[in-house]
């Protein structure tokens, strides 16, 4: 176990956005983007965290991404809000769609919102959970890059292409699932080859198309969507809609536009957003109470709702008030906000 | 392998259409409920071709479904058609439905069509190919009866719970998916039991919550979720969309529903439609540009995009001008035709 120094909340905050301020990101993007990677550092996805600020950092400094462009919302069509992020990051592109998304979909029942050219790199449960904070069913999808082989093929074509859903629920925290349908994260194969660990069945092909269990095969080759044919359909539909349908770019395209520097993911997002008031007006609380007793059953079975366990981290850093963090990251962000990063 | 029987396209539309007839299905309801069938057939999808008819036709002989009633169109919200299905089957009440659901989307962009009250049998790809014809992308989902356990658990909570794709391609048929979010269609547990073959490990558990390859102690028991807590969070999210939020029943209210007499699943379905003429406008031709690339790098890795081997199948019987059916399940439908079933 690596060594972790203990910050407050607010000393996170503090180095957050100390960073962000160093390396060219103007307030709005800072605190934009501080309450999204913040929140997952607080609920312990240390993969979606602090640590996304490096890189982050270097897509600026290396002038791939913006810092300081105000993303401009249009209303493209009665159900449909577009924002373009200039190559800016995506959190301050979905706070400011966010308010039409959700007067459009009060308005017709169901509404979407596409984020283009944006740079990504947080993770898509803070936004489905801020649309259910509206009393809105969401539903959000991106692409990444090329890492992901179809379910009967050899080569990169898809990327991690998350999925995420939140049901708001009355007296609860929202039903919240946000999940790659990638077999696995790329990162825990470059972990496992650091290990020399060999991979489990079903996560990677090598260059041939066949079956692997070797990390550096698999890195050479390409990773599997999880599910088979089915996860590889769903992969395929997260392509087509969060890239040809809003006019932007597939998780191959969005690789070749990084020109091999293995910087930032850019491309779009799409989130579709139900209103439950809509669709249900005097039976809403008969609906909510149907939906509550289907959660009682699953709990009721042993079974876990997802993001408990991201909920029991919150719920712990914020009774302490602080957090645990690799130091040797901790010391990497210090330097990255003295400007000697 | 089973004895079959040949039977031109006509023949099958007969054999369908009197079933139907004698069966208390009206015109409307014969001609909607025998085109979906019929092409299941065409197209070898044998779980979802006439052998639902026996189904269809004990439900309506004991009193359960409804045959002979019009399904009610209401226009919900600007962007939400609702259609009261009135304990009829889903085909005609999808049809009824379609013109409105079609406008609201290229005036809204989005939209989605609720339907209530339905007996579902069919299969959701001939939905969503209908919505593809009109050049927009349709996304449909229900939940079924509680056969499924959630991951982690061990009692039937959720359906088979099906999800379809479609997305329009200009010159080439849709790119189509339609899958079970269960590891395997129920359809398929019941054709391994009619067949007295055993399951494929994974697919099932005992009503103890083993493993079991007994179709039959599976059908006692729960099928489980493709791709583990993914999967189980896909079924989840459906139970939600295609229940509470359209005011229908889960999978666990339905089958309580349906008082053990093993009929017929009714419930609610979901159809989500985005138009990407709305979307896109003038950058349409170079979406469709793009998204043709991804479906050529799919085929070019060898890989298979769904629904080839069922328009493999729907080009044979179209040459032929006929289909191969088991023989004994003609005669359970002759003998239902000519009112002796």
């Amino acid at each position: 176990m690596a060594e972790t120094r203990r910050l407050t909340l607010e000393a996170l905050e503090r180095l957050t956005h100390g960073v962000l301020a160093a390396s060219g990101f103007d307030a709005d993007h800072a605190e934009a983007i501080g309450r999204v990677i913040n929140a997952a550092q607080r609920d312990a996805c240390h993969s979606h965290g602090v640590y996304r600020l490096l890189g982050m950092a270097s897509a600026v400094r290396e002038g791939l991404a913006r810092g300081d462009v105000a993303p401009e919302v249009i209303d493209h069509a009665s159900a449909i809000v577009k924002v373009d992020a200039r190559f800016g990051f995506s959190p301050l592109a979905f706070e400011r769609g966010l308010p039409a998304l959700i007067e459009k979909t009060r308005r017709q029942g169901i509404a979407a919102m596409a984020i283009n050219r944006c740079f990504h790199f947080t993770a898509l449960w803070p936004e489905v959970e801020r649309i259910a904070a509206e009393g809105l069913v969401g539903i959000a999808m991106t692409p990444s890059h090329a890492w992901v082989a179809p379910h009967g093929g050899s080569r990169g074509l898809f990327g991690t292409n998350p999925l995420a859903f939140s049901w708001p629920r009355p007296h609860a925290e929202p039903y919240v699932f946000d999940f790659a349908t990638s077999a696995i994260a790329r990162g825990d194969i470059e972990l496992h080859r650091r290990a020399g660990k060999p991979l489990e069945p079903g996560w990677a092909v090598d260059s041939a198309g066949r079956p692997t269990l070797d990390p550096q095969a698999a890195l050479d080759g390409a990773m599997l969507s999880f599910g088979g044919h089915k996860g590889s359909a769903l992969a395929t539909m997260i392509e087509l809609l969060a890239g040809p349908l809003i006019d932007d770019m597939t998780s191959l395209e969005s690789q070749r536009f990084d020109h091999g520097r293995g910087a930032a993911p850019c491309h779009g997002e799409l989130i579709l957003t139900l209103d439950p008031q809509a669709f249900l007006g005097v039976s809403l609380e008969a609906a909510q109470t149907r939906a509550e007793a289907l959660f009682a059953e699953i709990v009721a079975q042993g079974a876990r709702l997802p993001s408990e366990r991201r909920r029991a981290a919150r719920r712990q850093a914020i009774t302490e008030g602080a957090v645990e963090i690799p130091a040797a990251l901790v010391e990497e962000l210090e330097a990255l906000r003295s400007g000697q990063g």
